[in-house]
């Protein structure tokens, strides 16, 4: 049963400033950057240390009220939302902002969950080292709902996703045990790896704390270009050219639509698409290496490509300006998506051969619609599409619509299962997506989760109602 | 209650062929390449199928028997001892041998659990890939014992240990369950990953049955090197150098002392030390990567390395033959090990830096000891020292030896806990090390094993004995 007293007793672990309790406030802070408030929590206690965090779980285990951890907002699964509504207490995590320790001979860094992924990103490069992982939110998200919802982005192709990245964790686990696993190793098989049981999990297995994560060298020289492929079938050709020519030096393969260019030509300002060329597939790729000569290189390649009719037009940024804008036409998709009127977004994850092919069913499938618009664009280097559908002409609350998206995302789904692939690549299940991994995974596999779920947290207390049915 | 008619029924599912009673037969099919044979198995049974694993293991929980996985039976922890001594059934998977799948275009290969490491490799091979796991044993490990035990070996430096390299797996749970997650994906956020759980826990959780493994681009030149190192920090620096230099054309760092070095040239027949230089440390470098001109760079680099010191000597082989000669050096190392007398390993792992200060810490505890012998090899890179403590002069069966044994591995763990490192980085726990395990971790991440084990195998049926306590 809720315990009436158990605001005031966090108030006394984490002092009567870091408790808030007034409903605007509390909206104010809690709101995800895609999905807003949808209800209140009790309270949001903001720890300032790892004893604090346990202390606060220790104090709502025991009076048996919901935790909800609480890193940057922003999610798009809505992993965050406070449930139950009006009864459970928010963790907020970015207090614990101090990244402890850098090693760049030893290629790692020891970070507090609440860092900015950003700000790690800094440290880093002050240190002359990489820290790979980057994506959309870099300059808000933390680093521990990185690590709780395993981030992707755009350098997984070369560098993994966050789990290829950690290396230690320190974890609260839902009784407020803490387990501080901060080690800085890069083989140990001393029985379970227990860190990889925490990442991706979505919170519902324990509050990450603190992390040791990986850091490369630093590449010297980068080339962008962007490419007007001849189909979606010729990008899988450039990966093995790309392979067998620069082997690990591909850092990004980033496939757009043509909808997608459209729409950033005219309706993103100051992007430039620098070609005219009318094909159905764009490909921004990005090398990065220790060699001054990757944009002489990677220019001999493009002639080849050309010659063997793979790819119809090729600009290739010249200098940093032009390889800024030809990011910035990556990174407008979200802002001009808007364009789309009502849209559902879909984390397509599939086999990377088998990307052509899902294209094409995906295609053939949607015909049944034909006023639904389709937009893509993603990681085509980690098989990772997002598959936008979107609604132009309907009102969000137009009547037609739930049924419409109901039958549309049933065979984004289905094509996604013909494929053997993922109905989440890397934005996660969170609140939003549940019905879809019922939807796409045999029940055992559930059935396994639930009972890991379970032994960790017997008395559902963590993040509950996200990530399993 | 162990069940009188199980072995009948098992050879019901398997063929009466295919299930093996007679103690003679039995112990020569499950000896361990290290243990040999500690007790028998009540059978041993050879399935074809994945249905037939299933249905064995069905069988055997139906009837309370304890299960024992068996790959190549080339661990160097014991993780293939039959247990409980005369009443468990031994499940060999070395039928289920196929290759059943490849996509050089998608980056995959998909295999049967019994399948050769080394049969893995040249099947990557012919397809213009490379299937980077490379140990000892690859001619008779299987590819399922390597995802048991989360194998590591000498590219782990640059493609990491199995855990990276398995995209999709098949385990049949401890009760007969099959999990189907044979998924191609390089991204997959549906849910907690369950195949993370299965991979290197010594075949305590279920049975690998297949996995989809990615596969890289195939080198198309090398250069290996061997160098006489000031110390051992200056292994340190010159990682940093190939990183800023090579970025991540560096795939294998390992180190030997000088030791090492004299029992391969006195005892390794038709293996030649190239150069006489006398120092504490060698390093045998490897580079892989798409320029032809690596041989040269890596002359510049170690000719600045020379200049600044950090290493006194250097031998850059000329030719494929040369190679062979500096990597059969590093091969020789378990086979030389014999002259130390009887000895014991430790699989050390530490954080990559705190390697020079975990030696100096190692060598001044030791000296406690003037008549035991250290022997110190292993995977510099990944902070995988592996150390021999030997004692000549003495027989196996000598009464000071266990007494002196205890003495000096607990010496060996105390330097492991001080660095904050790891009993074991690539070895596992298997039956051999718990008490390692349990000396060195804490009370809850181990208690956090034991409940995810019993929440997968509440019978604890599967692999009992092994890898916790």
């Amino acid at each position: 049963m809720p315990d009436a007293g158990l605001v005031g007793r966090l108030a006394g672990i984490v002092g009567q400033a870091h408790v808030v309790t007034d409903p605007g406030d509390m909206a104010a802070q809690s709101a995800n950057i895609l999905h807003g408030n949808r209800g209140l929590p009790r309270c949001i206690v903001w720890p300032a240390s790892t004893a604090e965090v346990a202390a606060v779980v220790r104090a709502c285990a025991a009076a048996g009220v919901a935790m909800v951890p609480l890193g940057g907002n922003t999610g798009l699964s809505g992993g965050t939302v406070p449930l139950p509504a009006g009864d459970c207490v928010m963790i907020g995590l970015r207090r614990l902002n101090r990244i402890t320790d850098v090693s760049p001979e030893g290629g790692t860094i020891t970070v507090q969950a609440g860092c900015i992924l950003a700000d790690i990103q800094a440290c880093a490069t002050q240190h002359d080292r990489l820290f790979p992982l980057s994506l959309g939110a870099e300059g808000s998200c933390q680093i521990g709902g990185n690590i709780a919802t395993n981030a992707g982005g755009v350098n997984a192709l070369r560098h993994g996703v966050m789990r290829d990245l950690v290396l230690g964790l320190e974890v609260v686990l839902p009784d407020g045990t803490v387990l501080d696993m901060l080690r800085a190793l890069r083989k140990d098989n001393a029985g379970y790896d227990l860190k990889q049981l925490f990442i991706g999990s979505g919170g519902t297995l324990g509050i990450v704390t603190a992390a040791v994560l990986r850091l490369m060298p630093l590449p010297r020289h980068r080339a962008t270009a962007l490419l007007a492929l001849r189909d979606s079938a010729a990008a899988l050709d450039l990966l093995s050219r790309f392979g067998a020519q620069f082997g690990a030096g591909l850092v990004s393969a980033e496939l757009m639509d043509a909808l997608t260019l459209r729409l950033v030509r005219d309706h993103a300002p100051g992007v430039t698409i620098p070609y005219e060329t009318a094909t159905d597939w764009h490909l921004l790729i990005e090398l990065a290496g220790p060699d001054a000569d990757l944009p002489e290189k990677l220019t001999e390649l493009l002639a080849d490509a050309l010659d063997a009719g793979l790819i119809l037009d090729a600009t290739l940024a010249q200098n940093g300006a032009q390889a800024a804008n030809l990011w910035a036409i990556r990174h407008a998709t979200a802002e001009v998506a808007r364009q789309l009127g009502p849209r559902y977004a879909h984390d397509v994850s599939v086999p990377v051969a088998a990307q052509p092919a899902f294209l094409a069913d995906l295609a053939a499938r949607m015909q049944a619609w034909p006023e639904v618009t389709l937009m893509i664009f993603g990681h085509l280097g980690d098989g990772n599409l997002h598959v936008l559908t979107g609604f132009p002409g309907l009102d969000r609350d137009a009547p037609a619509l739930p049924e419409l998206r109901r039958a549309t995302e049933d065979a984004v789904t289905a094509a996604i299962i013909a494929h053997r692939g993922s109905v989440t690549a890397e934005h996660g299940i969170g609140l939003n997506y549940i019905h879809r991994l019922v939807a796409s995974r045999p029940e055992p596999e559930i059935a396994l989760m639930q009972a890991l779920r379970l032994a960790v947290d017997p008395q559902r207390l963590m993040n509950p109602g996200k990530v399993l049915p």
